[in-house]
Parts: structure tokens; C-alpha cells; sequence
């Protein structure tokens, strides 16, 4: 019987894949069954979760059919299939507030596009009130990924916050309104630690705001308005109740429930979401959702005990990014759902494309900066790491002893299979293909561009492996627009301590700038002869370094963190407080000097590219230009 | 009422540190309430995950009084308290299985002393029958550590581990004998996939061999046996109930229950718990424990699960690391049972000293080379991020607006508070007192040795920040024995693609040596002269840095993993097969190549005193010393 344990999760087969920029392929068929019928688990039918009540919790002895079921139509305050949990991806805003994580419009948009590639339902893309910079990028991704509907009708929904004031509101209204399907986020903190320390309102003079900026939203024409009780997983119970009953009276659509400081244990927060439902004027009419923040490491766990317990809607970020410990991770609750929703989740699915996984993985630790640690669920260099050790394949007689997913579910080649290696001889048409297998769907530019840089390897090494590759298409495709350009540099360094640079720049109008340093190590004194050149007051933040391949000859990737010391000024959605920005930049490279002095130039651009927007007051559309 | 949420959780202090080598600072009194009687939480009383049934539930709003408790007296099979939770912490066992993260015996007595600081009640220090190296890293733990009494009666259980057959727990008794507590862990897979594929045996067969080999383990002496049948999460309730119940008969004292694959979800592996609770004969005269993997996420949710549902050992990691996803963390298990043991998980609690949980991950992570992203939850960069950025102190209103624990709790002190800068004007006693409150206690020729490298940082640096002096006892503290040292190094590389190095080492015997080559960049001229000299076959695995302190003339810490191509065999405890083994080493300094040797050569170093063991037949005790 164990061996239908090993079929790894069919999802059904998506059309072939879109070129890049455009998001259409997004299948939101529901997984087929893990055991067939007629093999079914050994886990006894039990009560999940601490809600034995619920009627949504099915006997996982009795799946439903394996029938494919369509993602189904959306309706902002309902939705149709009871099995259906929307996910909300708030990588964008929740994700981006993490220290170091800024992001750049184009940056945004292009993590939003695949976000839609992903099939996620709602995009929350930014904090419109907090800068002009996140009104311009909300506005960019409601225009165009929040119009792009596929052929099947899906488009993303275009969600920005607010706080609960007609500003905010407005700004927020303003910059999503665009899109096909827009969605105010609007919240207010209803703790009582909040209440006296944060806000020092009232009870009544918190519900008086929450129910008037509902209805305010509403007024604006926006028929899809989200609220949330700031720090409900601390809050008291009855005001909740009344918080909540007051504002679907007002007409919100999804009620979010936030354990803001990630205090709760699995059980409590599935019986609060219960609670609410069992206990709010109206809830019937409305979508429960949860926001689980991973203080305890508790997260995935919090929100599936939600999604149990009646909530059809999922806040996650990708790689499970954002404050503090950050968020539920999509891909651990997106997996969680789909290798056990039939079978212990009561029959819940989700309309995401897993196969998309791991590319907008890579893609949001690039432009966050925010690397994933190796034993990280899902996506760590290690979650699958039974597959490229040596004498392993051999050794394990079946995949499925150690393994409950295969690394295709979510878009990851088993290279050791693949038996593809490029060398100097390869052509672009193999480069393209191996670039397709790897999950990267370059137009012609950019294959273009990194094809040279392919050459270039090839030529110093004799296997160009998949690791090689995925940083060249990091460097090439994950930069941010030029300003600043490297053309020559040379060090010499060691245990002398005089480590010397000497560099030349060029900039936006071709112009060559040289400059020389003495530092204390080679980064340093390149550095040093950098900020000679731009002449930009900047704070390195953090810096590291990995090598993506194995061989002293590898591929170097280079990430800096830099803070402007002037201007770039951002207001922090929770606190209020205003904060400096702070700007993230990658080079890759076979000489570590040189891809650090890459990546440092690129936060520089990056960094520029925002001043350049903020000095500029009327924009013309849509992406912030530089230079 | 809400402020009484703000306190703190208070762990009653600890007697005055004790010195680094000996571990004897270890109070096990029970967290105080959060909660002052008269202000009670506003949860109402729910059935804690889904064991509403349960007896050791008790109603949360019901708390036990806020009597600071001592560890229980250790029983092997009984705690005599039925609130105390045993950690049992296989940092040394799964977590070392992790890729890359090979541990020299000298690393690993280091991390079994830091585990003893902590309060850990059973240490898993290895798996004696991989190797000859791991069977004398157990034997040192076990006489060293597995005997270091404190003033309380607490000793760390040392405990080895085996499979189900006579030689490896042989092995494993041999290694563990010598501690005053020793523990035999046997187990063998029970799930069909795993009998099928990996096996190739019937139930019976397996029942009987776990009967008769829990009696061997007996019939040599031991009197604390832990059985464990592998891949539980998946395996027939039936037959488990059955060899369980034959293995207490056999003699066993605890029964662990892995989730080996990481697929279950908290209500189910509770149940899971709570079933074998239920229905194994004898469970009674045992303690259950849990072993839950991380695939899905949910290893902290699934452990926490099953203490509510009656086991009272949790195994875990630091930092949560193991093969593929990693295990539970200890600091995430353990905190969450201090957060909200009290009031939401029936009155739970452990014998850890929380205070020593940041000096335990950072070793952790500099011995396997592991990194822990900065949104890991407790022990991230990012996870206490509030109290470290710009304009925030001022801006929250109160700490507990956004703060469940403090960062005193871990042993992490709020630098910003602190207000200590050191600088080139600084005494080896002010050293010494940041150092102890950054969590390192270190001897007099550690310290020594610290004291110069920082004078050579401040004569360069105006301000020694914190991150600085913990690059540096990284540097200083956790390397491995010497046989080779760099003592000269220069470099030149750039654009221009001919990096040239010219190194000079020195040998154990005092005699230099030098070389110079070509590479594609600076590290890979350097490392190829390196091997130059060296003539040792090795393949660079992964290479990473990070600087660790803001500013451009910051301390880089660069790290290596290296593979080494011949002999260094050891066996996989799972899967049975032959793995080379791999070594990490660390190099710290302001010049990011000369840091990059040194990691080098530490990693080479690291893999020579393996290699020096395995060729001396005798060793005399304890520790491997090389050359």
C-alpha cells in the first residue's frame, strides 16, 4: 500500500508557458489525489485541529472526487467553492518592510508579474501613503498586472494598504483604482496594549474610526474593501466581535485576522478564527483571512489551524519575508495545502501554480537581499538535498523514503538527471532550453545579453554548470537601470595592509571617471575610489558573498545593502515612525573585487533611480527612469 | 489590563556565569507568570489543539501558582513531574548530517558543553558506528561533559545513536558508558514504504528484530534505552502500537515518534501522539517523545502538538538544522513553551537556561557553516529588528507594542542600550566585560589572544562595534588546530582577468613554504597557490561571506565548505550509505581575500586532524590533536 505514497502530487499539466513579461499561464486546477481511492492513508479519521465542530472539517477517510476543479469566479464578500482558500500575497508590502528589503518600481513590477504567474489571488502591492515612490509602483501593477486577465478570467486583485484615515484611503483608492479588480486594505490596532500605548484612543473611539473609514472607502467606489484588527491575536474578544460586526455593516468584504507579534499556538488561533466566526453580526456575508507574523516559529502552522477553523483567506510572502521573523511562507502553506488539503485539511486547495515556486523565490532574494537560509522548508539549497549528494541515487531505493514532494512540484530540475552540461561549444539555442528547464523565460535581449556572458565563462571553464547560470541570468536580469557603469578596475592587496584601487566609471552621458583609493582591504579602498567618483553620502549596510558553484573557479555573487544618508524618506505602514531607506544591489563575477564593486554600484543605481524620481514632480508613465 | 502583557517573561537569575570550559550554570527554575493572577489573559478556555480530552490539559485560565519548580530528579522512564518537558537536543547527531556540516570532535565537546550551559536534559552526541571520528567525539562527550555535575544534580544525559543491530549498539555503548547518565537511541523503520523499498523485510521480521536488539541494548548494561520506529508519521497505527508495546516489554524507556519526512500537520501528529497514549500496552512505565522534520514547516506546530498531547521529551536542534528542511528548533520549542506554556499549553515547562540560546546558535552556525536567514524566528539578524533601527526607540511607544519576548531573554543584549563603545583606548578588562555581556566567557589566553587582534582592529577603526569583536572570537575561538598558517600573502586582480598570489605558509614543524599562481580571480589564485603547497585533494563546495559590521571598513567573515577527495568515509545513519565527508572553515579580517585563505586553511586544517585519527590506529585520550 506505501507505495502509492510516492507518486509524487500531479497537478495537471499548465499550458505552455508565457513569454516573460506577460502573466497567462496560471492553471488553477485542484491537485489530483496523493492515494487513490482505493488505497487509502493510514491516519484514522480524527478531529483536526482543536475543531471537531466544523462542519468544514470532512473525514479524511472520504475525499472528495478527484475531480479538476476551476478556480472560481470572484466574487469580493463570497466565495463559491467552500473548499476554495484564496492566497494573498503581501511580499510586496508586508515582505518589503523588512530591514534592507526596498524595492524598486521596476523591481515591484516585476515580482508582481510573477506573482500573477503564480496564480496568487490577491496582490497586495504596496503602502500607497507611505511615499510617492510606493504610490507610483501600486499604480504601475494595478494598470498593468492588474489588467492582464488570462484566457480563463483570472487577473489578480490589486490591494493596497491604509491606515484607517481618509488620506491614507484616498491615496490607496487612488493608486489601485486602475486595476481590473481593486481592493482597500484598511486597519486599525484593537488591543488594548495598542489601544493605551499606540493609539491612546478609546474603545469607542476606535470603532467610530474603523466603521466611518469602511464606509468611507466604500463611498469612493471601491466595492472590495479589506479590514483588519491590528494585534487581534491579543485583543479582547467581545470588541472584536463588534469591531468586526460594525464594519461589515459598513460594507467590508474580507475581514482579516492579524496575530501581529506572532504570540499565538496553533490551537488558539484556529479557536479565535472559530470564535469569530461563530460569534460576528454578519460573518456569513464576509471572507475570515489570516495573517500569521513567525515569532515563535509558528506561522504555517497558524495559518492552517486558520484556514481549518473557516478562513479562506491566506496572507503569506514568498519565502516567508517581512518584519521581525517575517510571515507564513506561500510555499509552506501553498505545499502544506496541496500535499495533505484532500486528506487532512478537509479538502482544501488553492488556485497557485506551484511549478512557479522557485523562480519567484530566487527572484525576491535577489531584489530583498534576503537570503534563504539552506535548511529553509521548500525552498532551502537543502530541502531536496537528497538529490545532489554523491552515492545517493543508488543508495535510496525508492524517492519516496525521504521524500513527500518532488522537486518538479515547485520548479526545481533534478540536474543530476538532466545529464546537461553546457561548454564553450554550446549554442543559444541550448543556453535557451537549459535557461526554460531552470525556470527562466528570457525575451531575446536579455538572452542576448547573457549568452556573451555565457561565452565568457565558457571559455575559463570547462563545464558551464546550472549554478553558473542561474547567477549570470541573476546579474544580467535582476539589475536595476543604469546610472553608474564599471569599465576597469585593478587592486593589489594582502597581508601588507595597503590595499590599493585604482577605477574607472562611466556614466549615464559616456563620460569616463578614474579615480584611486588606499583602503583596508580590496573592497574597501574600491569602494572608497567609488564614492570619490559619485560622490553619494551612502552607509554600507551589510555585505556577503556566495559562491554558487562548486571549483575554486566559481561564480561569485556579491550582495550589498547601503542606506542614503540624505533624502529617500519612507513612512513606516504599523508604527507611523519615518524611516530612511535603505537599497540592495548583486554582481556576479569570477573575481570577488569586481562583483563586489558591481554589486555596490548597483544599490547606487538603485538608490539614484529613486532620487531621480522623487526630484521629478510629475511623472510621466509608468517606470521610474533614471537619468 | 493589557500592560501585564508587556513584562517580560522573567527567568528567575541564574547564579553568577560560570567559565567557559565547565558547565555549570544551568537553573531550571519555572518561567514566572506573565500573567499577574488578577489581570487574566482575555483567551477564554478552549481545548488546546484537538485533545480536548485530555488530562493533562488543564484549563488555561486556570494557572498553576507561580512557584519556581527544580528539574525534575532524572528517571529514565518516568518524570516525576508531569509538566516538565525533557529537550533533547541532536544538534551533534541530525543536525551534523546536514550537507557540509561535519563537526571535528574538538567542535563538537565544544557544543556539548554549550548544550550542558543551556539545561539541555538529554545530549545526542553522535552516531558511534559511522566512523572512528564519531565514536571517540561521543566517548570524549560522555567521559567530559556526560560527568560534569552541578551544584543542582544535573548532568546531561549522553546518549548514542544505533540502528537495530548488535555491532552498532555496541558501538554506541562503548562510546556513551562512560557518562554518569548513558543512553542507547535504536531504531528501525516501520512504515510500508520504508519495510518495501529500504528494508526488504515483513513486519514480523521487524518486530523481532527490535525486540531482540532493545534487549540487547539492555542485556549490556544500559538501563535507558530510547526506541524509535522510523517514519512513524506514516506507518500503520496498528503495527505501531504493536512493536511499541513489545519494545517496553523489551525494556525500553522512551519511545520516540519521528515525523522522518516532515509530513503531518499539528492536529494530526498530535493525534498521532495521543493515539499511541492511548493504546499501546505499558505506555505508562515510558516516555513518548517527538522528532518532528520540517518539510512542510511545520516541525515546531507538530512538536508543540505532541507535548500537548502527553510527550514529554521534544528532540530538536539549534537553530533547527538537519538534513533536507532541518528539524525543530530548540530556541523556537523552547521559547514558545516559555511564552505561553502557562496559559495555553497546560502548564508546560523545561530545564533550559534561555539566556545561553544566542552564544549556542552562533557556534552552531560557525562550526556547520550553516547560516540562519534574518527572518529565522528568535535567533535571526531581523528577529529583535526594532530595537536596532533608526528613529525607532523614540517612535514605539511602548516595547510591547511589537515585542512578545525580550531580547535579554535569549542572551542577545540591546546594543543601543548598552552604550559602550569600545575603542583604541580600551583595557583588556573592558574587553572582557563587553565580551561576557555579548554572551562569550572566555579563558585568559583566549582572551589574550583577542585582546591584540582588537588592538590591531582599533588602531584602524575609531569605533569597535559589537559585530566587530564577535568576528573576531569567532575568528579566535572556533578554530580548529593548527597544521598549516598563512603567514604572508599579495595579491593583484581586477578587470584586466589576470589575478596573480603570491602566499607564504608555514607548517606545523615552523618551516615556510611559498608559491604564487594565476586564477580567474583574487580567492582562486590564492587557493590554487595554497594548494601548491599544500598538495591536498579537495573540491570547494560552497564559499559565502558577510560582513558583519556597518561601514565599508568593516571585519568580513568569510566561510568555506570543502569536500575532500580521498578517504574521510563515514556512514549515513538512515539510509545506510558511504558519504564523504565535508569541512567548513572560518577566516575573519578587514582584507576579504586574506579572510578567504584563512577560512581556507581552516577548512584544511579542520579535514588534517580528521585525516591524522584515521591514521593513528590507538588514540590516546581525548581529543584529536594533528601533527
Amino acid at each position: 500500500m506505501a507505495s502509492s505514497l510516492l507518486t509524487s502530487s500531479k497537478f495537471s499539466p499548465s499550458p505552455s508557458p508565457s513569454p516573460f513579461p506577460s502573466p497567462k499561464s496560471s492553471p488553477f486546477l485542484r491537485p489530483s489525489l496523493r492515494f487513490p481511492p482505493s488505497k487509502l492513508p493510514s491516519f484514522p479519521s480524527f478531529p483536526s485541529y482543536s475543531l471537531p465542530q466544523s462542519p468544514l472539517i470532512s473525514s479524511s477517510l472520504n475525499p472528495s472526487p478527484p475531480s479538476p476543479l476551476r478556480r472560481p469566479h470572484y466574487i469580493p464578500n463570497h466565495i463559491p467553492d467552500p473548499n476554495y482558500v484564496r492566497v494573498f500575497d503581501t511580499t510586496l508590502r508586508d515582505g518589503e518592510q523588512s530591514p534592507g528589503a526596498t524595492l524598486t518600481s521596476k523591481e515591484k513590477l516585476d515580482i508582481a508579474r510573477q506573482l500573477a504567474r503564480l496564480g496568487v489571488d490577491i496582490i497586495e502591492a504596496g503602502f500607497p501613503a507611505a511615499s510617492k515612490d510606493d504610490f507610483e509602483a501600486v499604480k504601475v501593477i494595478a494598470k498593468e498586472v492588474g489588467n492582464a486577465e488570462d484566457e480563463n478570467g483570472y487577473v489578480p486583485v490589486i490591494c493596497g494598504l491604509s491606515r484607517c484615515n481618509e488620506k491614507d484611503i484616498k491615496a490607496a483608492w487612488e493608486a489601485v483604482k486602475y486595476a481590473k479588480r481593486p481592493r482597500i486594505h484598511t486597519f486599525i490596532a484593537t488591543s488594548g496594549i495598542h489601544l493605551e500605548y499606540k493609539l491612546r484612543k478609546s474603545k469607542a473611539e476606535v470603532l467610530d474610526i474603523a466603521r466611518s473609514m469602511v464606509r468611507y472607502a466604500r463611498s469612493l467606489g471601491c466595492n472590495d474593501v479589506e479590514f483588519s484588527p491590528e494585534d487581534a491575536g491579543r485583543s479582547d474578544r467581545e470588541f472584536l466581535y463588534e469591531i468586526l460586526g460594525e464594519v461589515i455593516k459598513a460594507g467590508a468584504t474580507t475581514l482579516n485576522i492579524p496575530d501581529t507579534v506572532g504570540i499565538t499556538v496553533p490551537g488558539e488561533f484556529g479557536q479565535l478564527i472559530a470564535d469569530i466566526k461563530a460569534n460576528t453580526p454578519g460573518i456569513e456575508n464576509v471572507v475570515i483571512s489570516t495573517h500569521c507574523q513567525n515569532d515563535l516559529g509558528l506561522s504555517t502552522g497558524n495559518t492552517l489551524a486558520g484556514a481549518c477553523a473557516g478562513a479562506r483567506q491566506v496572507e503569506v510572502t514568498i519565502n516567508g519575508i517581512g518584519e521581525r521573523a517575517g510571515n507564513a511562507s506561500l510555499e509552506e502553506v501553498v505545499m502544506a495545502i496541496k500535499c495533505r488539503g484532500e486528506h487532512v485539511l478537509g479538502g482544501l486547495y488553492t488556485g497557485i501554480n506551484t511549478q512557479h515556486i522557485v523562480m519567484a523565490s530566487k527572484m525576491v532574494e535577489e531584489y530583498t537581499g534576503l537570503h534563504v537560509q539552506p535548511h529553509k522548508a521548500i525552498v532551502g539549497a537543502n530541502a531536496f538535498a537528497h538529490e545532489s549528494g554523491i552515492h545517493q541515487d543508488g543508495m535510496l531505493k525508492h524517492k519516496g523514503t525521504y521524500e513527500i514532494m518532488s522537486p518538479e512540484d515547485i520548479g526545481l530540475e533534478r540536474s543530476n538527471e538532466a545529464g546537461i552540461v553546457l561548454g564553450k561549444l554550446s549554442g543559444r539555442h541550448a543556453l535557451r532550453d537549459r535557461l526554460k528547464e531552470l525556470g527562466y523565460e528570457l525575451d531575446d535581449e536579455q538572452l542576448g545579453n547573457i549568452f556573451w556572458l555565457f561565452k565568457a565563462v565558457a571559455e575559463q571553464k570547462k563545464r558551464v554548470t546550472d549554478a553558473d547560470l542561474i547567477a549570470l541570468v541573476s546579474d544580467e536580469v535582476f539589475q536595476p537601470e543604469v546610472v553608474w557603469k564599471l569599465d576597469d578596475l585593478q587592486v593589489t592587496c594582502g597581508t601588507l595592509g595597503l590595499s590599493t584601487a585604482t577605477i574607472k566609471l562611466i556614466d549615464a552621458s559616456g563620460t569616463e571617471h578614474v579615480a584611486c583609493s588606499v583602503g583596508t582591504g580590496p573592497v574597501d579602498s574600491a569602494y572608497k575610489a567609488v564614492d570619490l567618483i559619485t560622490k553619494e553620502p551612502v552607509t554600507l549596510l551589510e555585505y556577503s558573498m556566495n559562491s554558487v558553484t562548486e571549483g575554486i573557479d566559481a561564480i561569485a555573487t556579491t550582495r550589498v545593502v547601503v542606506r542614503a544618508e540624505k533624502d529617500h524618506l519612507s513612512t513606516h505602514a504599523l508604527t507611523g515612525e519615518t524611516v530612511h531607506r535603505t537599497f540592495s544591489g548583486t554582481g556576479a563575477g569570477m573575481d570577488i573585487v569586481v562583483s563586489s564593486v558591481k554589486a555596490y554600484i548597483g544599490a547606487l543605481n538603485k538608490m539614484l533611480g529613486f532620487k531621480e524620481q522623487n526630484q521629478t514632480k510629475a511623472l510621466p508613465e509608468p517606470l521610474p527612469v533614471s537619468v
